[in-house]
């Protein structure tokens, strides 16, 4: 390869001295003169000054009469003036001063007199006329450069006679997106086949930051292709991104390409994910590489993308806002690599913030939906303790996260019908559920990170659900236990059951391969014991270690093929279209910290979830019973 | 007229029966289908479940080889395991897991034996693989109802074989400018010509809530003219707005054309600016009829077209930033009148927020666009006190305040100048300056409500400018005064001299009409000083009570020809082309908080004074003299 992977470098260094380096070439801002009435939103690129006054006129602000003050000296209550036909002219609001007068009386003040009129008091010279410039006046500055028009700038530069404006030309941004395995997005892709996505997300990045996309159709890794689409981009473009899968053991002819079309300044920063990143350009144009990942390539665009183009767009992208959070469980991070870990945000009945570390997997996008914030996790920190005080850059408004109602626990896709629900009906609602599983919600409550918790703990000796755990970790109470649902738990295979399962047993045969759920559900609680009811030992299961995080997930391995069985809901296999052995009816609870269950969020839930829209929603999903 | 004035109604009230009424006509969102890379930004109608797992399929999430873990049993550091070729295959990272393989073992762990491998350890069945569902499952929700798509959730849909989405169709909602008076923006309106730029104002505020503006040409005052567009608009339109000048001695038809074409909830509500509202319907379709003045259209929306629009776009409009400030003068409001009044905000150096009342002309629609923020004024508050706290719903990030440089006093245009150059090298600096007149600069930072101040004050025994008055005014130090520029004061005059002016004391002439400066302000300072000199009397002066607030204002009054001569700057008389008779060269100074001089932002302002490009646009501006 000709150009050498500079790792370990440091990413505010590598990004000033790649902005420094963009600078010495001309990056700049280019501007464009629009109409006013277009450039709403638009980013002013020159001082805008007003070319007339406005209003443009003197003009009665009071109905009665326009005259000189002069005739009106020396009125008094008892020596009034009389005014003749031709000294007066009756105006209304907004009527342009006559010529040759210079004050109004109002029509209160003014007593007629056959076509005279008498006024018992002198006018002051330029009363109750709204002058000339009284908004603005020629030669005032309305605007400054580099400033986001408002719609009330838009008034203000039109009643200035501004008609055109000299805006920032929002900059065009090429996405290539490169690689042999990549399609369009599609129902029905191919094993192997990675469904390009990344242009779209980077597209809806761009746009909000101001600038304009232009994705160029999927490039084969073929280095000609590659060289070729990339001089015709920076031909057509201000910016351009490359978007290619960068792992060992596959073609990679993107540094090769920034290299030939113009220069590489580095490829390979020490953070995480983003590693493989190419920061290039071509004279004023800026390259830059982008890992296949999207969660890679999110982060590239955030860390080094965002400063170039907040110096074409002229905005102000950097101002994010920022939050001390408690982490709620330790998280570790790489030596040598500075991390940026997406997190969700809870809010416990103190208001501090509780936030809980995303799936890191670079290829897990949903964790950026899900994700409240990022912790940006120094090269030198090996990451940090539960309970540490950590910063969180937020990604969503602060006081949506104050609104939100944090649920942690078991999974269902209850609480996900029950979010939308929420949503219908109050927009403000949010709801963050994080699957932990059964355990893990009882912890986050214990420890106070967590105002709700969804349960199902089967109790090995009494065969109740949940009351025992519950009495057990709060011996002092503290909490209450809403009853939710009940729902039909059982094992998941096969659709037809092509390996005749005939019972929960059977997955100790050696024809068996089975899936999991992870330490602390309450599904694999169940698992365990049983297990333990039918004599099976770990061993015994082939695939016991293989854990799965939801229900859903559980499903979808046996509607692939690769496991026979596992347990779960039957909401799950009927989503799957697996068949189904019932195991038991569980109650599957909601477990709430005792000084919250008053709040209003918790209250909509819980209205919520006794609601007959949900019932209808559950009726649907099958397998469900509830206790109203 | 038909339709009662139902004014002193409550504001709140009136909103919450607009919008219930609405309901029951059926007032909802509307939807339509969209692609997927379309729908940025855009508001889900509808919950958004996966099709597909993503990834959808197994794969080798290392570079290895894929094996049946089972073959590996057994295999230790002592005991290996051989395997022969046709018990694994090579696979790469992101490859599909091969039919018949649940496992990698990685590159690093397999020791090569002629064409058969050994492996010193078992493998665990999936490991090192990319499961299907790792990042979304079938059937999962990606996305709850009426929530925004962000970039990120454009990539979990397309991943989850999502491709077409249901959104909020963004309502239209049609603008309809009425008025005999209202012509088109231009450079050159006529006296009486009112410019229409509230359409572009309202397009602009209604673009920001995510609806779709559609503005009708202008409707002369003719009765059936406007009820026919309001039937058109009403047809092809989800909302409509009627834009009109509702003011006394006017024909008004809008609340008949709503009554014809719909019904009329209320027309007048008792808020300032914006009394003469309507809130009307036809069927579903809200009508507001909205004031002609610029600032009282822009508070009708905000304050009952917001929450219509928030119903039809599904959109949180209503989440606005607020602060506590101290209000730096006092205020008064009307009784019986919810009133909104305007503000600036500036930052002291204690970190206090201090808010200044802004022009409260309905008219003035600059006062929006140098607006931080607005104070809602309960109907039965007579008002504040200077000091008093009171709550500012911004208009800007809190963040913008931070970083606010607050200067108040004595007006002239350098400070726009230094200000634009500020923004041009740095983004994020904001400058914002109250003219209040150099006595209110040395009042403001006495009070501590800025940190600089502008000044020129000319002590009348000295001659002398500035350092008596500081002296004076704080004779404990605590500020510093920064030499700012000379600059020219004189006489303004109409171009040619038509009425011989030959100097100052020919503002006392019976045929000069003079336009005086604000009490407090440095130039009626020098006015008073240079009428004791020459002997001449308030009461000789013909205009001397018409006060402007700017060296412009004062020029525009004399370029308009409704005033003969008055005192300002020479750059003010280049401006508008006006003759100019010097009387004195002005020290210009920057009087600064000592405890705020150190400050980046006060440190930049300097740097710009002091600056070669400042002293070039002095040039431009003509009359200044800088001090180095």
């Amino acid at each position: 390869m000709k150009y050498e992977y500079l790792t370990n470098e440091d990413l505010d260094i590598a990004v000033n001295e790649y902005i420094a380096a963009l600078k010495s070439e001309g990056l700049n801002v280019k501007t464009e003169v629009i109409p006013v009435f277009e450039a709403a939103g638009r980013i002013t690129a020159n001082p805008v000054y007003a070319h007339i006054c406005a209003p443009h006129y003197n003009a009665a602000a009071m109905d009665g009469i326009a005259l000189m003050a002069n005739v009106t000296f020396g009125a008094t209550e008892t020596t009034p003036v009389k005014l003749t036909p031709d000294q007066f002219i009756q105006v209304d609001t907004g009527d342009p001063m006559p010529d040759g007068t210079d004050a109004v009386v109002m029509i209160e003040d003014v007593v007629r007199d056959g076509d005279n009129v008498l006024l018992y008091s002198a006018a002051v010279p330029w009363q109750h006329i709204r002058q000339v410039g009284e908004d603005v006046c020629a030669g005032d500055m309305i605007l400054p450069s580099f400033t986001e028009i408002t719609p009330a700038a838009l008034g203000a530069m039109l009643a200035g006679g501004v008609l055109n404006v000299a805006v920032v030309k929002p900059p065009v941004v090429g996405i290539i997106p490169t690689g042999d395995e990549i399609v369009a997005p599609c129902e029905n892709p191919a094993p192997g086949d990675i469904i390009e996505f990344n242009s779209t997300i980077f597209s809806g990045i761009l746009r909000s930051w101001g600038a304009i996309p232009k994705t160029y159709p999927i490039i084969k890794d073929i280095k000609e292709d590659i060289i070729n689409t990339m001089k015709q981009a920076v031909e057509e473009c201000d910016a351009v991104i490359i978007n290619a899968g960068s792992s060992a053991g596959r073609d990679d002819y993107s540094s090769l390409a920034v290299g030939t079309v113009g220069k590489v300044l580095y490829h390979g920063i020490a953070i995480k994910p983003g590693k493989p990143a190419i920061l290039g350009f071509a004279k004023d144009t800026p390259i830059l590489g982008v890992p296949g990942y999207p969660v890679s390539g999110i982060i590239v665009l955030d860390q080094i993308m965002r400063p170039v183009i907040e110096i074409m767009t002229g905005r102000n992208l950097h101002r994010q806002e920022k939050i001390t959070a408690t982490l709620g469980r330790m998280m570790t991070s790489p030596l040598k690599y500075r991390e940026f870990v997406r997190v969700r945000i809870g809010v416990n009945e103190k208001g501090e913030y509780i936030a809980t570390p995303l799936s890191r997997g670079a290829g897990v996008v949903t964790s950026f939906v899900k994700a409240d914030g990022i912790i940006d996790v120094d090269k030198d920190c090996e990451g940090y303790a539960a309970g540490d005080k950590v910063e969180v850059i937020l990604l969503r408004p602060k006081a949506d996260l104050d609104n939100t109602l944090t649920i942690i626990g078991s999974h269902d896709p209850i609480i996900d019908e029950i979010t939308d629900i929420l949503k219908r009906d109050n927009k403000d609602s949010v709801v963050s559920s994080s699957h932990v599983g059964s355990m893990g919600a009882i912890m986050a409550i214990k420890r106070g990170e967590a105002q709700m918790g969804a349960i199902h703990l089967l109790d090995e000796n009494t065969g109740k659900y949940n009351d025992v755990y519950v009495n057990k970790h709060f011996p002092n109470g503290g909490v209450v236990l809403e009853k939710g649902v009940k729902r039909i738990q059982g094992l998941m295979i096969a659709k037809g059951n092509p390996k005749g399962i005939k019972g929960f047993a059977d997955i100790s045969r050696d024809d068996i391969s089975y899936v999991n759920r992870q330490k602390g559900s309450g599904t694999r609680i169940l698992c365990d014991y049983l297990m333990s009811q039918n004599g099976i030992k770990e061993s015994d299961v082939y695939g016991y270690e293989r854990e799965e995080f939801t229900h859903t997930s559980v499903a979808a391995q046996i509607a692939s093929g690769t496991a026979d069985a596992g347990l779960g809901i039957y909401s799950a296999a009927l989503t799957y279209d697996l068949d189904f052995i019932p195991i038991c009816n569980e109650e599957y609870d909601f477990l709430i910290d005792e000084s919250a269950i008053g709040s209003e969020k918790i209250q909509s839930f819980l209205k919520v979830l006794h609601s007959d829209e949900l019932k209808q929603r559950l009726v649907r999903l099958g397998g469900y019973e509830t206790w109203d």
